[in-house]
């Protein structure tokens, strides 16, 4: 038996490097779903990728017409889930960006006087108007909390920084009647990364930054960086890839902008400062290095910041099953963080 | 343009599920080294798998002879690691067990009368000796504090429970110095495995729990069941699949036993009322669901658990590069971490 064979695992420093490479070669392989998850999220994992994933529009029209589309798809169960949760939806504008205030039936005592801000996902060109409301509808009824889910510009009518300049004048005018301290901020994807680039911007102008930040699976980088944009590709079932719709949006949302100005992905913006933030992504996440490269970054800068990483989940699945116990376990776990860190 | 075209992303929770599998099937392709990473990390994550990985020892006779390897090897630059880290090294029997005290030339004063205790890595066959030795040195000396690394009999002489039987009798010894307030346990690999088994088994015996544990990309389940044993094949370039050795020193470890004992595999173990945990892996780590899915279950348990993932990192190589920026940062966490948490 030759010793080169066995040696590559070497946990004292002595790892020996024979054959770098630049790109290792994957062989092509089968991944099961897995068995410890719940059923509800299994049937979520066992979804076959569109083997379309990576066909996207092409002209501004064909971006509408799809948007609009996830609109209806989005807003079809919206009656149904409120009922479920006990909320209630209602349109209002702050500083003339359009909202919806979001409210259960059951405030919680201690969440009286405190109120989240929620930023959806969708690539920035998905969820408009009440469709963009769903994870606020869950978090409201879980958490038993007051929400305010904006339903922020997007392209192709209007690109960066629209929506950015939407989160701002709401948050700003927000803080009239809420103090900083009993804000949270939160969101999923492109929401996520709104999450964190608000806190960037809300730095920038001086403002007091809001008491806590629930950025799940964020879109912090437009660019093609970061290691399971490559790893993750074709294993998440949900984005599936960068070269599909997702490079496409960030170009559209971009509109001329560098993908790496940290207003559009901020985990190239300056974190110090930041109030208590927890991530949230899956091992399957297309945007996975997304979410931990940003977590790094934040425990690096001294942000008290906070990591969960569900089992088989690809890109924010963790949200999209309402009966499945994954779900119910991510909304206690944001509704635990947000009670601990914001004022009462 | 088909609605059907587009529609999987759908964050409102109508997610369609059209075309359900079993197996999802992924193409060959290539991944890049991440160019975010230091240059130090990147040159390990550059080295190409073996393709030797599926071969493994055999007969009693080869095992032993790939552990003394695995000593020789991770024996060599112990020496120049001390003197760099500032550490000395001296057996000790504790309990009639075999252990080295790595202590620091310079102990924090929160730390006089702190303790770690430290379990090696090598899927319960390498490492043995003053080899397995070097993770402690690197945490002595980044932390500043006493370390007992403890040097646990290994199959093929020694299976299960020779090796837990050694953790507790050391545990149970020091218990009688040092109270458990000031003690805190961590490995790495196998070490992570044991680190939790080991509190375990201290409940089970009616004992005081450690005040801490940090286990690294703990070896949770012996048995193929999680998720990143199926999508990081070939993707880890470490341990890179379970066919290889790392499933065959499960078994020779089991023994017979079942491979989902909870002593074996403390994923099914019983959690509650367990010391903060911090645990760390790779987005490329074999071990990742390993590491998930035991912090999913500790915080399912109400016990306060930190995860760390690091970006474009295989299988421990977070303290495989002496002079990596992203391994200091890792002992500064763990530093950070047992003094928050361990009594002074």
């Amino acid at each position: 038996m030759k010793s080169a064979k066995y040696t590559l695992l070497n946990l004292c420093l002595a790892l020996l490097i024979t054959s770098p490479t630049n790109a290792q070669e994957l062989l092509p392989r089968n991944i099961p779903v897995p068995q410890t998850v719940s059923p509800e999220l299994g049937a979520i994992i066992s979804v076959r990728p569109s083997s379309d994933w990576d066909k996207h529009p092409k002209t501004p029209q064909e971006w509408k017409i799809w948007a609009e589309q996830s609109a209806q798809a989005g807003a079809k169960d919206l009656p149904l889930l409120c009922e479920k949760m006990g909320v209630t939806v209602e349109p209002d504008l702050i500083a003339g960006v359009k909202v919806f205030w979001v409210t259960p039936k059951i405030i919680a005592p201690a969440n009286r006087d405190r109120l989240l801000i929620h930023f959806h996902g969708g690539g920035y060109v998905l969820l408009p108007g009440e469709s963009g409301t769903g994870e606020a509808i869950l978090m409201a009824g879980h958490g038993n909390i007051r929400i305010v889910s904006v339903d922020y510009r997007m392209p192709p009518d209007f690109p960066y920084p629209a929506a950015m300049d939407d989160a701002l004048a709401v948050y700003r005018e927000l803080l009239k009647t809420h103090p900083a301290d009993k804000i949270g901020v939160f969101g999923t994807s492109t929401g996520g990364a709104m999450t964190l680039a608000l806190a960037i911007r809300v730095k920038a102008e001086g403002l007091p930054l809001p008491a806590a930040l629930a950025p799940g699976t964020p879109w912090t980088d437009l660019s093609k960086t970061g290691d399971s944009y490559f790893t993750n590709e074709g294993v998440d079932n949900v984005l599936v890839g960068y070269g599909g719709w997702v490079g496409a949006a960030a170009k559209l949302y971009a509109n001329g902008q560098d993908l790496k100005d940290p207003m559009l992905s901020p985990v190239y913006g300056n974190v110090s400062g930041f109030p208590p933030t927890l991530l949230t992504s899956g091992t399957r996440d297309l945007f996975l290095s997304n979410t931990v490269r940003m977590h790094l970054k934040l425990r690096e800068a001294g942000v008290l910041a906070d990591l969960i990483v569900f089992e088989g989940v690809s890109h924010a699945q963790y949200l999209m099953s309402l009966d499945a116990p994954e779900s119910k376990f991510h909304f206690s776990e944001l509704s635990h963080f947000f009670d601990q860190h914001l004022a009462q």
